[in-house]
């Protein structure tokens, strides 16, 4: 095998970003039409005012998805979805996408049509057009590829670098529930496995079970920002969890950060069913992942803007590199924010 | 299982671009700024003079390459060349590029930078930026996908679907040698596992055998086109085999094609392999995939610019569409071309 070599470092031993630093670390930028390339939540492309953004995502069975609960109509819809919320993390508007699959016999054609299906919806919610992909034979399970353009002006995108100390830190939605409705799916999955006449309990967790199978980007935001001439000052979506992503703003606007734990917004769902589950609410709405909800960062001029929004929350506020990154607790306790991150390897 | 359904239709039957038009037939266009979507080389974007392309490939371990005998780092060259010789076939320049892979816990950190090591040099050799991607856990086999992002200008994209009658059929560089090559290393795969103290043969076939693992993209033959001010009628780049090809031009360019066996460009290695094979060298050339040369139509005024290239054959003419799709063999018989394409599932 061409893998072999003398020395050997597992993947795991670095973690996902730490292999992209590395790797990425050995290219540089040629053409004067990259605007930005690694490290934002899509690629910046363009030479005059009108930019392009370009960003791509690959989803694997039994890795980001599971088909004995996922419906494939849904996952259509997600895949889709979660680029899209890239395109937006970046204030863009999408208008492209390329689906490429994998698929094994056990696919049946009417099979392929069902996860058609959701991307088409998706397509028609987010106005973009399918142009293209790959269709292969998978070895094993299920791979797609999803690729998506996206337009924006160059006086509206926005970056992870720019935030500034004193901005305020926003995040839309609540926080936590996809976690917790993979949650309830795993349990009804090995309920199910024990005894196949259990029929699955569903219906009473059916926001934040939606959360998790077919959540959605918040191009509603993007666009009601625009109406507001509200331009964010840095923006990131929230898919790997709150604080790994506000890690990623403190790293590259080279700041801190301190947030308030009475501040996070959690549903009452989530919240009852951290609790069902023995778990720390708060450690789900900070590192539960696949919220696809937008994290960003305001002016305090601008505050009066989204202040009375009904779906936008004021959770915290930019703070001197020094400080590092903080929540203050209920109590009025200061303590550090863990980054978790991605742990597939 | 959320594919069971009542009825079944095996993908198989439809094939893979039964499949791509029965899925696709359902999709409508909304955003101007879709030039072109599904059905060429690549997506076409944009709304003024400057054009931005878009095509995106997956290749899987065990499908599209066999690590038992294909280098990481060519790998890594291969999957940027495929990609890049997609824009060229659009007469575009690509400019930029994305990575997704997904790997199994048998990669080591060390493996992952020998396929990076090739990305690198074919980044380098086509003047892209690496963008971005997408890293994550595969549960079986390397899947890498890739998506290329390159420029054009309104008067210079070239389509498959502008060939009129007359027209001279060109192709660059020599046919089959890819096919060839990876029948070389399967033979050589065979003979090492009967017996593991044989050392492989491969360097006699070096060029066929690089054909096969490291391709290149002929941005060559674009560069020299534009240098020419020639500007071709159709074009497409020889992924499926020579025969698959014309059939997409003759299809969307609504005419027949004729073709000249004895102008088909063969090298001497891949004719005498195919003998060795007991394979029919024309066979080899005209139904052999992964060649990534350039299959493209000039009008006849342009013939004079082209006709003393060394690397260019002209080997036809564009025909009525009511004579089909034909070949003149060596000995004047006149045979219907047949078109065997996409065979993974």
């Amino acid at each position: 095998m061409s893998e072999q070599k003398d020395s050997r470092t597992e993947i795991g031993e670095i973690g996902e970003f730490g292999l992209i630093d590395r790797l990425s670390s050995k290219f540089s930028t040629k053409n004067s039409s990259t605007l930005k390339g690694i490290g934002d939540d899509a690629a910046v492309i363009g030479n005059g005012d009108d930019l392009r953004l370009y960003s791509t995502d690959m989803l694997l069975e039994g890795v980001h998805f599971d088909l004995s609960y996922m419906p494939l109509q849904h996952l259509g819809y997600k895949a889709v979805a979660v680029n899209v919320s890239d395109i937006a993390a970046m204030n863009g508007i999408p208008k492209q996408i390329t689906i490429s699959l994998a698929l094994s016999n056990r696919f049946s054609v009417e099979a392929v049509e069902e996860l058609y299906k959701g991307i088409h919806f998706a397509c028609e919610d987010f106005s973009v057009d399918l142009v293209g992909g790959d269709t292969a034979a998978s070895p094993s399970g299920l791979v797609i590829s999803v690729g998506v353009i996206g337009e924006v002006t160059k006086d509206k995108v926005v970056y992870r670098k720019n935030a500034e100390e004193n901005d305020i830190i926003c995040v839309t939605g609540d926080l936590g529930g996809a976690f917790m409705g993979l949650q309830v799916l795993e349990r009804e999955k090995a309920v199910f496995k024990a005894n196949p006449e259990m029929q699955p309990e569903l219906e009473k967790y059916d926001y934040i079970v939606k959360r998790q199978l077919k959540p959605t980007a918040r191009m509603d935001v993007i666009h009601e920002l625009r109406d507001l001439s509200l331009v964010p000052t840095a923006m990131i979506d929230i898919s790997d969890g709150l604080a790994s992503e506000l890690f990623h703003i403190a790293k590259q606007s080279d700041v801190g950060i301190t947030i308030y734990e009475d501040k996070l917004p959690i549903s009452k769902m989530t919240y009852d069913m951290a609790v069902e589950f023995n778990m720390d609410p708060m450690t789900c709405a900070l590192n539960g992942g696949e919220d696809y909800e937008l994290l960003f960062t305001i002016s305090q001029k601008d505050f009066e803007k989204i202040k009375n929004h009904a779906d936008i929350a004021a959770i915290g506020f930019v703070n001197k590199k020094a400080n590092g990154l903080n929540m203050i607790t209920k109590n009025d306790n200061t303590v550090a924010i863990q980054a978790q991150g991605w742990k597939h390897f």
